[in-house]
């Protein structure tokens, strides 16, 4: 559905850039999961821009949770979070003239809406609307923390200087999530921010990669084929402004592995299922095998640069050029990483849900 | 849904490896598309082993339509297609050892089902359902075409050996079609073989990239979140067994470019609006906007090889070791391909079934 | 799912009795529909209990549109509306007693929902939560309004006394809409209230029969089986508050008729087809035929009586008596009229955006 | 969706009357469940037509499993069934001329399906296709059974003529689970049949009421809004060809009735909830209370009868006059009677998956 994903718990998204408010409703969670309105301030706030390589837009996130919390716990009922637009500056939206920004959703969305979109500052499309997906992510990580499972991202790459591989989990995932430039190497993170600034300097911008790892998911739980969980994770992951790759495990970098290197080798051991690589990415068949479930996204780089660029007028289609003032983010990748926890922990609940039923928390802690 | 999806025109799917059938339901056609019976067998001779880089168990795939088409035209109800599994050698399964083949399903489908599953060949699992997509794909080619709408998928690498690029479409999409062994460069397709050859020698298999095509697709279809195209298309492309990894356009690339690179310019031609590059793919903000849709697969290696693993009894719960004997595919990519099209066709087909309804070839074609 | 239902444009809704809100999101609809504020206002009006056969809590229902209205129109992404509960009074919950209400939901949602659910004036289970339908349905019906569509519900009985039968259609649908009681006799409506009175004078309430029509529907939407016009309404009809039964045409009544008499007879009548008779409700197999839909709700009395009443204490598990205060509804059918109106909006414009795709508006008014 | 219902656990069906065959894919059973075809066997002889009182027309209904089970179990993986229709006499079907059958959907389907539909012997909208639901609906039963869930069908009356009410419940079940001919009362039984016959004798056909019990559904499951155990049964209830109608409880009868008669008093009874009364049917706020789940359809006569009958040549668009020839069912309610519960099986179970897991048996049979 447009802005339903789930099955089993379904997180609703809505609202625009410059309207009232963006907000989500999370349906089908658990009841009696405690609601910790600083762990999603925290969250919140690991998403908001800060520092240089950052837009100067900067909101205080001041959401309110409209229903389904009852005596500091989820009720079970649908949980509306709604997070109000303070910074906006509205104006006069009559003209007869507008350009594309090139590489965002302006023209498709003009299209797409037949000239009825709330274009202003993207809209729907605004990357501000991950704000409500991160605040809903928060309440999937508690539950799932209440379970044993731990969801770390770390910024694996920006512009073709790379963090350290992951090392040690869960040790790694504590760490990125303490940190707000969620790097495992601090040299390394010192350069990605240099090179960001170098774009910000020139009026650019740069992409780059995330990874993130998942451990302490029970084995057995996806399907054969279409709720398999690279199905369900990529579906989800997909949504997030700026995503244009999603792999798991090896990934594309299976296409250069003999089978001999791309199967994991099996083994029992203190009679546990290990395997002994997870070049899978903890999962086989779309079924988790018990590793670490680890996927990579592709992040694009801002769309939004100071540079002139060719574009069209598309109202009177016509071509012309656009150069873009006020303040822009130079990347987006250290705060697209909460988002990316915040839509895996809500899919992979969603999965345990499915698998589990309403109790699953108490279900998989029975399992270990 | 776990083995159904679409939402407009969904696609349902059973069988397994050793069962009595194979086969697809497809709900929500156009009513009036002709069914070209002998399409749907060049389809799935497409996607059938030959030769020597393929498994031997060749079956001729005669499937039977079961419901939804009169005198030769979908009627707009389900549409049942069975293809029997007539090359099956059935046997004694009331074993109490049971080696799972490292990179198989074969533990994590014990795990999830309790030990009931069907794990002959993989059971469920197996490579053997996609002939049912292939049979369905077809339909949804054939609709696509009514309106204009093409699909065309090559063999961009096979371990390290690249095809060369898309350079003509939609020339280069009728040149694949035309093709048992999809590359536009037929000298690199033979060194692709001798790498397949080379590794079947040696027990080994190998993986790949597939990159597909997509040209004549309206702009403005899509939805900016979780019906994005992205996030539509990459949920029913992980369902391909070996798939790992999904990108569009750039997609991990974009990760080494900036802002001013990515951005695709636009421009006025003829009345027309057009993208001087197509580094999005086609999608802007999940919306097509009108350029051919590009997307990348990054397809495993085939997990049954002949080397020694090392893997588990899972019923014993021991460690064992494991040589497959028999004949087994050292790469599936080109094989693949074929079900990359068909995927990508009944998604593309639900997408618009869901812009448009129910009239969707008229409607698109008094588009142009 | 649980709070979500429709397919190309659903509705979710949210909140609590005694909760900051309650509210909606109606995500899908077409871009450009005028959202007419006052029509909003007027509708959540007939919901609201007035004089004396409605309980004392009226709220006024102010309600903030929160997303998906630009310029005054629908702008075709989620449309987010909120409607704050001010007149909330707030305790102590930390009870160690708790009386299940007969005829409540008091004690199924402390099964439900482990005890976490907010029991609260009903929780989410309150008639509080149709306040956010009738808002969402008025959007919908401005959307059939614009297609030639219309939709009026009487109060079809009382306790055993009978409004006349729809005999002037659409006549009869303009005159109901304009009435806050609405009846199409106006002197059975009296004795309506007379008979609602008098239940209220002894502590009790009573229940009736809502008869719903719509004229102007196109022929041939709906689907066989699960997307029948049958299913699908009753599916939407049964979420509301203290319906127990959904009937279509004839109904209940078919048990006692011969085939020949429940047969519609079909004409051809200057061009047209037209059905004789219409105790099918205008549907045959699922799909409408061009008649009018009619169907008719039963719903229960209010639970809420002073009487006293044998119960359980669901804390201590326990018997007890239960004797209410305050003030309730002894009736609800003159509120829910309102509501069954906006139900049947919201689905039908969901079938119709199914069948005909986004552009239904002017797909359905170039039928005519 | 059209021809699937169900989240957790889904149905698929499809088939035309004169097609290849019908069948039914079902997708998330649970594993491990008995396959017993004689029991499949044994409800497909209860749907099949016998005697004066139907149609001639009485296939043996050798069902194919093509997949899904192994070892005589469920696999988990979705169960295939394919129906031949055997008894199928094919001919021209090229004409320019063809009458609506008045009651059925000849004319609805043109429209649907532009021309395209498969009209012979109504083609999808067959009740034909209910054959499919009756073998997929023993697999219900067979799970339901495996937790203590039973669930019987008398059919309430036939053309004025009553059944006695359940008075002795599950002893009520496993007697009607034991007949052709579903009632209470035989001698009320053979009323019925005469005056089936005598419709018959007439070229007329009756309709009737069914009513259905469902025992040992454990309370809490369901959920307040579009989840409700009446939503969801209607939803599949009234997909069901001839189903009109749907009540729950007292249903119709609420709207006579004071809410001091329609709440259920609630007691303790050795530690258990029990209600003193079961007028709301086993269902509270739209979750289950513990209480048998009693629910109503209203069924009407079958539109085929040999009368002479007024309706349109839909091909010429003029007037005719049809009269039916062969044999046809005089009434189809003591056939529909195992549609009931299989349709009240597969839903009921799918909401048991969907709040417990995959392993709802286990769960339900601990709650004992």
């Amino acid at each position: 559905m447009k802005n339903t994903f789930g099955q089993s718990v379904a997180l609703t998204i809505f609202g625009e850039s410059h309207g009232p408010a963006v907000g989500a409703v999370i349906d089908g969670l658990p009841s009696g999961i405690a609601v910790d309105r600083g762990f999603i301030e925290a969250q919140l706030g690991k998403r908001r821009p800060a520092g240089k390589i950052s837009t100067a837009r900067v909101e205080a996130d001041e959401f309110e949770i409209l229903s389904g919390v009852f005596n500091g716990k989820t009720t079970g009922t649908p949980l509306a979070i709604s997070i109000p637009n303070k910074n906006v500056k509205s104006g006069d939206y009559s003209d007869v003239s507008r350009l594309a920004r090139p590489g965002h959703a302006d023209y498709t969305a003009h299209i797409r809406y037949s000239g009825f979109e709330d274009f202003r500052g993207g809209g729907h499309f605004s990357g501000r609307l991950t704000a409500a997906v991160v605040a809903a992510g928060a309440i999937a990580i508690s539950a799932l923390d209440g379970c044993g499972i731990k969801i770390g991202t770390h910024i694996k790459s920006v512009h073709g200087i790379f963090d350290r591989d992951f090392s040690e989990l869960p040790g790694d995932i504590d760490k990125l999530n303490s940190l707000n430039f969620a790097v495992l190497d601090s040299e390394a993170g010192e350069r990605m921010i240099a090179e960001i600034e170098k774009a910000a300097s020139e009026g650019d911008s740069v992409g780059g990669i995330l990874e993130t790892a998942v451990v302490g998911f029970p084995a057995g739980v996806g399907e054969p084929f279409y709720d398999s969980v690279e199905s369900l994770l990529s579906h989800a992951l997909f949504s997030i402004p700026g995503v244009k790759g999603v792999e798991f495990g090896e990934g594309f970098g299976f296409a250069k592995l003999f089978g001999s290197e791309a199967n994991d080798p099996i083994r029992v051991e203190g009679g546990k299922v290990v395997f002994e690589t997870n070049r899978n990415g903890g999962i086989n068949g779309g079924i988790t095998n018990g590793m670490p479930i680890i996927f990579r996204l592709a992040v694009k780089p801002t769309p939004s640069i100071f540079k002139t660029q060719k574009t069209i007028d598309y109202l009177k289609l016509e071509n012309a050029e656009l150069t873009l003032r006020g303040r822009h983010d130079p990347a987006i990748i250290h705060r697209a990483r909460v988002v990316a926890d915040s839509v895996a922990a809500l899919t992979l609940m969603d999965m345990l849900a499915a698998r589990f039923g309403g109790d699953f928390i108490n279900k998989v802690n029975g399992m270990r």
